[in-house]
């Protein structure tokens, strides 16, 4: 997997002596030849599926630019050289060095990941960012990554979720009952507690099985990633907010040998280019949305439904008791839930004064 | 500034004949020396002030430790080598090669810049940094800072801000009249289309002006650094939202010459840390003004009050009315303006049905 390239023995090729070498080698310390890597990534995405593929790669192109060829990573979009799943797997074994993909994937594996993804009515992507630099995340990330013997590092997030594509209208919790749903991660725990049926299905499943009927409803991302699959083409109504993920996580893994590997200016790229990443990701989310969305109404006259209030008040308070008990019986889970509700609370007051009700203002008064 | 750390010099002090050293110098490309480069940053903020200047010192530190001590980035707090406002001037002239600050206080040099730093009722921070990467931001940005001399990055960004404290309440537009306020940028012109007097105070200065009566009013940040200040102590009312600046940008300017000087890794880490940075430095603020707003509210019994729908529609109107007029004679001005405009009308209808809708259920219904 790397090449060294070393100047000692460059120098040895070319003739010259051994006593100059060392002489050269100590001397010139700051110029010294460096050790070429030469790393793979694999993703649980399709080659440059938009934000989520396309943030791999602006990812891995940042660290070899920034690192100037000294860390080459090259990506693989899910099923190249390992399913989607598998990537973790090929991680923790080395034969790949790092993998790009969502907390959530690997709860088979450690439980409390899914909890890093998104917890119902939890954190806004930037609140989240806050928590894992500010609010103790990171170290109980890296705890929880350590455990699948990775590093862990945010390296995007989806922005906020839509509710979901559904073709009866949600007037309140009953309806949800004998809904059969495409929603994976917390959120399917809280729609099967309502008595809905969760169904776990791949993108490209998706738009047939809501259109043949076999599902009523489902929820992918949201607008710039559901018009790319065509889900206006068959679902009814486009419900918001996504309560269930207000901030979909996605995870860099590097296996931590190969990490503790790599020299500490090469670790500072990596580290800077996942914080960097999260926020282009983001950039285009939000770009991308907003064309989307307004494409979306504009020529496919999509209609748009918020939940009703006594629908969030509901899901809320379900959702609380569910996490609740799903957490009881992992320690670990439990830490770090508690950790982000925690920060979650103490978000609240903050988020009321500022964003909530400047955005509030800005859409009432818009001439 | 830059010392050339220059492998074939080092061999040839070392008695290697040139042709050897020639070989060398071609065959050994991905591990030739390097020249070093020790840089100055100038800031317009006291050294490590909350957020802002310790969010330059992240920047230097993620850049000096990224290239491996190959740019080796110090920081110099306001005052320490040029004052505050001369930042600017510094490093057009290539005396310094970088600075730190924000947009609007260059306005007198080029006045469009003081529409990058926020435009009342704009965009969020995180719409800001999606403009500039994807709305066409950055290009408009060099387009100004080059007619300072300076390559442009967005580094940081102080999240949306407070309305500010206020020795009176307001229920009207009316209120503003004779009001004298401590509100810089583009919120000044507003508050003076209104009828009041806008004054001009550092940061130093503020407890005693409005302790005294020789201010009514004044905005300085969010509660992290107004707490800092001790602001609390004398205003009355806390009033939200900041309606004048929803997120306010930092910018990073380098002069262009000593820009182009540095290899294409060393380019690519500036702008990868200065990314990183900002997303860094919000996170800070949303961590810091979460407890500080606690402590505000608890500790101090701070008065929180929003502004009223009317006030804050009367001021939407208003805000595009001044910002119309001030842009009218400068076309560079009316093009960011316009651009940013598009992207926040883009934006509204996307915050409706994520951002807006999820914190509003999110702090209606927490238990």
């Amino acid at each position: 997997m790397k090449k060294k390239i070393n100047r000692r023995k460059f120098l040895r090729n070319v003739g010259i002596t051994t006593s100059i070498v060392a002489l050269a080698a100590h001397k010139s310390k700051p110029t010294s030849a460096k050790e070429i890597f030469n790393w793979k990534m694999v993703t649980t995405w399709p080659k440059n599926f938009p934000g989520l593929g396309t943030g791999a790669e602006t990812f891995a192109k940042t660290i070899t630019e920034s690192s100037g060829g000294r860390l080459n990573v090259t990506v693989f979009g899910a099923g190249e050289i390992v399913p989607a799943f598998e990537a973790m797997d090929a991680v923790t074994s080395g034969a790949i060095e790092m993998g790009h993909g969502g907390p959530y994937y690997w709860k088979g594996k450690v439980s409390a990941t899914q909890y890093l993804s998104a917890i119902p009515f939890g954190l806004t992507p930037q609140e989240q960012n806050s928590w894992f630099e500010k609010g103790g995340g990171q170290e109980i990330a890296d705890k929880i990554y350590n455990k699948m013997g990775c590093k862990f590092f945010v390296c995007g997030n989806t922005g906020p979720q839509m509710g979901g594509w559904f073709n009866k209208e949600i007037k309140s919790l009953k309806d949800f009952k004998g809904l059969k749903m495409r929603i994976p991660g917390l959120g399917g725990e809280v729609i099967k507690s309502a008595g809905g049926t969760v169904v776990n299905l791949h993108g490209g499943e998706l738009l047939t099985s809501i259109q043949t009927g076999a599902i009523d409803a489902l929820e992918w991302v949201g607008p710039y990633n559901d018009l790319a699959f065509g889900m206006h083409k068959a679902g009814k109504y486009y419900y918001y907010p996504g309560w269930h993920e207000p901030g979909g996580v996605l995870d860099c893994f590097i296996n931590l040998e190969k990490w503790n590997s790599l020299p500490k200016d090469l670790q500072k790229i990596v580290e800077t280019s996942a914080i960097a990443t999260t926020q282009r990701i983001t950039n285009e989310m939000i770009a991308g949305n907003n064309q989307a969305l307004e494409i979306l109404i504009k020529e496919h006259k999509v209609k748009l439904k918020p939940f009703p209030d006594n629908v969030l008040k509901e899901l809320f308070v379900l959702s609380d008791k569910v996490m609740k008990k799903l957490i009881s019986s992992d320690p670990l889970s439990k830490e770090v839930y508690n950790s982000i509700i925690n920060f979650r609370n103490l978000s609240i007051k903050r988020s009321e004064v500022s964003e909530l009700k400047f955005l509030e203002a800005r859409s009432k008064f818009l001439i």
